[in-house]
């Protein structure tokens, strides 16, 4: 397979008998370069392997998940490539947050397509995760068209709602300590006003309880995979997963949420149950 | 176990059923604040387990082994213990390389004590990490007093180098991609000529071929596990797996060199093949 003239290889190591490597490339759909990671197993090279892309949180890039999940471990085992995007569009062209924070702008995309300017310009990581990169990757690399999608806190949050607008296009989906009702927590209500504008009722679409709400009969109904930190400082204000609970519930979404106790928010976490999803996403990845 | 009041705990995070927890201490060794992480697996709150030394490489803190390795997922399966010390004395009072370079001073202990002005105020990193470090774990966490000792590159040296010196301390030593012959490279010969001074014979009681040389007849040689990535930049000029095993074969000591095709000097080799570092001690440590 040659890799597109339009791909460049930033880095690349040996781990676990497979790859992990880094591409830096032009994305359209953001209007910058964009940098990603994917870790191809050893079985790639025998022949194309399913994918998981890995949605991260509010200030990560393509390498934290990569670095600090452990997760090429039970990818080597099971098959599975994984590819993990940067969080936002990036570069000194692209505006980030005026006030300087960290949960806005760089590094906070928060995984929509934004219509309000100055936003509307690059800040489209919705169409760039679910169409444009699995576009490439699939043109690019050993990968079948098998796709499952998971992430953490606001990548947890992209996770479900790419899932829930995409009927079909994952095979399964799961998320660390998602932000679940985005539009009634302070993280959510601070980006979906600046990215989507004034108006509320446009940042139901990109609200996974609202989705799950709203998925017309007859969709078929993802079973989503949860894990939450009880210890988890962000739970109660920012990630809402009762709200998530009680959203499912109403609307018969089928849904696993472990409540794990003494766990926060960190890759620790995270690192700690990467395997039970992994393996949850190969289930279904190789029916 | 009541903790010292010297230590104060800046951190802790649930990990595989155990904890990660972080605490900066007043070193009297080194004459500066440390920090230092501790991983308790799950065994650690039925009763006192092992506990293996982990000693990072050049520009590493605590930090990084915890964070990249995935080694807390086989120490909870193994009921081990693992403490991560800092790669140097710290702070604003402790002098660096006058050039601001990353090889010699802050994150450069090299593990030796210096001798020469002015790093032989702070630069004592050996009585740190074989005694001082030791006995403070010891005394405030629920650890047995079994040993082991491993590391990484500069810290691979300071493995092999603190268990050569002391017979009996550890049960158990293994490197990646150890400086084997610091006398003989550029770091080693940089950091040495400082720490150490001009007389290359004083370096010789910091270098593991040259312990291995001189280890006294009816001393139990300790079994040496490592593993070097075959395409490691550093390889050729700064490691010297050859040189290495060379002197254990010309002493008679036992050496396992593993080759390792394809991996490079990061956490992505490391994380590979730490699962068998620690089956080899958890061997000799649950003896």
């Amino acid at each position: 397979m040659t890799l597109s003239a339009s791909l460049e290889q930033i880095a690349v190591n040996r781990s676990f008998g497979g790859w992990h490597k880094r591409f830096r490339h032009r994305s359209a759909a953001l209007g910058c370069d964009m940098v990603f990671a994917i870790y191809l197993p050893p079985q790639a090279e025998d022949g194309p392997v399913p994918v998981l892309y890995w949605l991260s949180g509010l200030t990560c890039s393509d390498e934290n998940f990569m670095q600090k999940a452990g997760a090429q471990r039970v990818a080597a085992e099971l098959g599975i490539a994984i590819v993990a995007p940067d969080t936002s569009p990036r570069g000194t062209d692209v505006p980030g947050d005026p006030d300087g924070s960290w949960d806005f702008g760089h590094g906070a995309g928060f995984y929509v397509n934004a219509t309000q300017a100055p936003w509307n310009v690059h800040y489209r990581m919705y169409d760039y995760v679910v169409a444009e990169l699995p576009s490439l990757v699939e043109a690019n690399f050993p990968v079948t068209d098998a796709r499952a999608i998971a992430g953490h806190s606001m990548g947890g949050h992209g996770a479900l709602v790419s899932a829930l607008k995409n009927p079909g296009r994952y095979r399964s989906v799961s998320a660390f300590a998602p932000i679940s009702h985005p539009t009634t927590c302070p993280w959510g209500e601070k980006a979906f006003s600046r990215y989507l504008g004034a108006d509320r009722q446009s940042w139901k679409a990109w609200d996974a309880c609202e989705l799950i709400a709203a998925l017309p009969e007859g969709v078929e109904r993802l079973p989503l995979l949860v894990d939450q930190g009880e210890a988890d400082g962000f739970l109660a204000e920012q990630l809402k997963p009762a709200d998530l609970e009680a959203a499912c519930a109403e609307a018969g979404h089928p849904l696993t949420l472990r409540l794990q106790p003494g766990y926060d928010h960190s890759y620790y976490f995270i690192a700690s149950f990467i395997e039970d999803h992994l393996r949850h996403h190969a289930a279904a990845l190789q029916d």
